[in-house]
């Protein structure tokens, strides 16, 4: 049991609340002398971070991620890696105004129902602001796989669909999903998305998103029946993110309308090496990982804190109304990328450890 | 880590391969004195049991469960409820022919590239089979459940795409759904369902499924931040289930296609209750029960086993081809039905039970 | 968490009541491709089965150890194995005299405030019966250690304190263990113990034991910190085992009365060799094994069935007397030593998985 | 599974390094709506600090303990609980001489090992300055069992062996122990206590000691059986404290020395209440609490850090001697008291949302 855990062998905690002093998390489980540094994980922080494009909130944190502990000479120890990330841009005021009512779309209410308390300022521990640390777990978790399985291993997430807008996968292009602030692989899609989330957040409103990761230079036999399957981890993995309604792993929801002909990826041995001829499966076959690419997809709903005003109660249970003001990202589902990214390494390396364990 | 259990407080172990002696789980965490029977547990073992109509395999198996522990006087103790089901209707021989072929769309090959084993004998552990042990574990769930929250919970589950047939979700009636043989909830449907599905049979072909469930009676405040949460979990679970690909919560992801207006469910109270105008979230907040139904869906991919023929490689890596005759369904997701309830079931009680550890 | 589950990747759960139909555990995380047999389960089941010399219950049980799942044409598969055993010298009537009546130093009074029922046949789960699974999951321990660690390895258990009898543990000789009723590792005092052990029967009474076990061929490293210690975990899995009451490492309870120069271990290279001139550690540091021989040892106390009439209360508070006839050991502690063999073999195996996990 | 992480509901992970820039614990499971403060903490964290009499270590620190998150307006809000404790007094150059020797009876040896890495500062993770962040988890258990248990609810603990010097438990006084720099209850032995260690410290030697604990107002029901019972998690916890080499629940070792009429401790209802009029059992019965006094004790092997010159071998693996200089405790078993006071709080409070979570 484990609230605020996760993983089995590689494990990491978080802790924080959106406006408090601090962020920050507890990595278990490193192998040791794997080369850390905090400059290698501030740049998959800078990813996440806020504040960077318009598209973004205006936050401005500059998220920087400080090791505490399990480093020593530049190396891991196999003791644990705390990381603590200093909260700057606390407006704790912009709450102010809200502090009693629930706001529709957010856990306000449910918290508050569960916990009897409620910290209003920013959420609390309902935040996104928690995925930071994720995000510097996963980093370490980046590392230690390029150090076991060598430059083979790479991890890479895009949007492939924003809002009522989608991209044409076809073009996905590695080299173009860094190079625009949606993370859209597709070139010939960003136009077009800008204008619409222009619009989207003119209107006072905001969209959704689809983020499809892709993992390469995965052994075969990760993973373990019955509970512990890979694509298992990766659900819970993505469906722990926050605003994530939906998880895909290959075809996905659209297994449903395959046939079984269609569905089954044939294999195939050519010059030495075995390949399958396509991939519904998204590398996954009863749970452990068949060495083609992973491939998974979450979906993100929009940003609830919307300008628009929306009937809701406040915390006497009284009808009232909201319009949430602050700063607040369009799309929430455009920061989700590096998360996922995160999400994922966690539980490939996770995996590839418990493989080491039970197989040698 | 569990590598064969699933849950934190309410946990079950399950056991055995599709051709062994016997399958079985171990039901460990259960609160003591409820009331709980052999043949309570048989009515849900009854409703996954194959060979039931033309539409499912026609494996002769009478899933009987046995308890064998953890009950007294008809009452549970506290103690490990043992429950074993003897494998009946085993046919060896159907796999002679294919034990050194790996099955495309199977996990043959990851098994025996993992373990560098193979039981071949129906897929060993990795068969469906499995699924039975489930479902005794989500039975005495729901016995539990609907002993400490009454009569207002249930749990009801249905195939609302059958491949490329989908069904009119407005005409939902639960006693429909078990009036038919494909766990149907509208009745206009079922005839075409048929028709179509003998069609795929027929065809030597098989067809995936999209199941949804449906949790009422839920208290709010069930779930857990951040890795806890009852999503996550629930995600987990279903996604667990042999053969399931894609899952969602409320509106999934449709999610990504709605705006912040439609998304975000507004909240009133009327009448000295508490109502949500919408349910997209599926009835968790911020991984919360909001005390709306939970609502949750998940896809099947199309059976793997079929007549037409297939290329695959060996295990000395040579290519080959294959047909799998055998006693296979035409559409697994169907049996789903029995089991995603299950699975929930158990998600549920397992929360019910975290949440009164943590807030009494 | 995990109420009836012992260890973290390998790991078993044990189910069943004394007088239920049957007790079993199953066992996951086994490394594949390890020969098991039953037969060789079986022997181990042998030296802690009851009614095998004059000192211990005369319950007859065979405790004949069937596997139901796991092992396919002789090997480990990687997957759950289930053992299970049937009791079959089940008399319940012996306790129906006292089913309303706590005994005095049993959990009966304990078990019936917790879970507000009681299953008075044979003391129900906390029976030591339960240990007959614990024998069962240690021997597939120990096969699979053997398999990986070579014939180096090697784990012997004996008595060295029987009540008020002492051994001279200078004279231990592991061939003469098996030799006597007592697991006595001493053959000079084998006699006295007979004499001791009639007498205190005769009185309707009981003695308490220490017993030591021995591991050796253990590689350092094994264990880690903080709170997965490798004599933490010893610690954990002895002070599980019924009746008793104490653990120690090494020196134990002694350390106390030791000097810093005494204590300290002092490490020398010898002809290519590094060892140490004392153990007092116990073959542990840190919680992490030297490479010494594993030196752990516990206390049992008197069985608390005995003869002699003793004052309790009854299921309605009222006060009454109680004298437990049935069948007992007059020294539950003789029949602990393949148990605590089993536990800590067990323990060793779970922290060889957890250190190949970590550290490759 | 969980290196450095503590619990099962209420769980505290642990980390950092002696000589790092900080130590710090994350308290995950805390119910919430519990008044938490920095200076009660304080108060605990004060009482295992080193430097406070002329026979702990003379190094340097506050031990401040800052409150990171978790706590909101004064009180718990059901998220974790992270606490952040600076390093001050960090002289690595004191190792800068033994830094490629291994310590004998420390951990140097088996960590380089294990990890093929060195912290020598300190000893890095392996210094009892990580017990300062149980001492501070165990202070937050405290608090929130005396909101649950109420005023009965009291854990003290005390030194009763120094070395070779015992004292008198009959004149156990709680008030006595925090008045003299030993926790030592019997006012009559601190002057020989203190000439003892002065001399031992004198000799440039050490000492080791054994520490009974004792709680008062535990309800009748917490633990479970089998392998999350009471007394097998009050023994990982002491055993996993720095140096500790023995445990024993209520009799202990000594249990096998008793007969059975001495060791099971009968039961009487005296004006409404249930007692017992022994507890040789430590107020556990098959892993239960029966309501008694919960008393434990544990030995805590001599300082290994002694001035007297030692046999060893350096890294290289070459015979070479080692005297230790630094700043170091004659008796480490001193400034157990407190931790091992925050071991037994910390695992009743688990068991207790364990037993809510179960039993209701």
């Amino acid at each position: 049991m484990s609230f605020n855990t996760f993983g089995k062998i590689f494990r990491f905690t978080t802790w924080g609340e959106s406006h408090g002093p601090a962020i920050g998390c507890v990595i278990d489980g490193c192998p040791p002398n794997i080369p850390i540094s905090e400059s290698d994980i501030q740049k998959d922080m800078n990813r996440r971070r806020p504040g960077q494009s318009k598209f973004t909130t205006q936050r401005k944190e500059s998220d920087k991620a400080i090791i505490l502990s399990g480093v020593f000479e530049g190396k891991t120890t196999g003791t644990p890696i705390s990381i603590m990330i200093h909260n700057e841009d606390k407006k704790s005021r912009d709450y102010e105004s809200i502090k009693n009512k629930f706001r529709p779309g957010h856990a306000d209410y449910t918290y508050f129902k569960k916990y009897g308390i409620r910290d209003f300022r920013g959420g609390g521990r309902q935040s996104a602001r928690e995925t930071a640390c994720r995000v510097a777990a996963g980093s370490v978790a980046k590392m230690i796989l390029k150090k076991i399985l060598g430059v083979k291993f790479n991890v890479i997430g895009a949007v492939t669909q924003l809002g009522l807008m989608s991209c044409n996968k076809d073009n996905w292009k590695d080299s173009e999903i860094r190079k625009n602030p949606f993370f859209c692989p597709d070139k010939k899609s960003v136009k077009l998305w800008e204008k619409y989330l222009l619009a989207v957040r003119k209107a006072g409103s905001s969209c959704g998103a689809v983020i499809e990761l892709r993992a390469s230079g995965i052994p075969v036999g990760l993973g373990a029946p019955i509970y512990s399957k890979l694509d298992t981890d990766i659900a819970a993995a993505l469906m722990s993110i926050n605003a994530v309604k939906g998880v895909n792993i290959g075809s996905g929801m659209n297994a449903a309308f395959l046939s079984g002909e269609e569905n089954s990826d044939e294999i195939r041995k050519n010059s030495g090496k075995i390949n399958f001829k396509t991939n519904h499966a998204g590398g996954i076959l009863g749970g452990i990982s068949s060495g083609q690419d992973i491939v998974a997809s979450f979906a993100v709903k929009p940003t609830s804190s919307i300008l628009t005003s929306r009937e809701t109660i406040n915390k006497k249970g009284k009808n009232t109304k909201i319009s949430v003001k602050g700063r607040h990202d369009p799309c929430v589902g455009i920061r989700a990328v590096p998360i996922g990214e995160a999400m994922i390494s966690c539980v490939i390396l996770d995996h590839l450890l418990m493989h080491r364990a039970q197989c040698g």
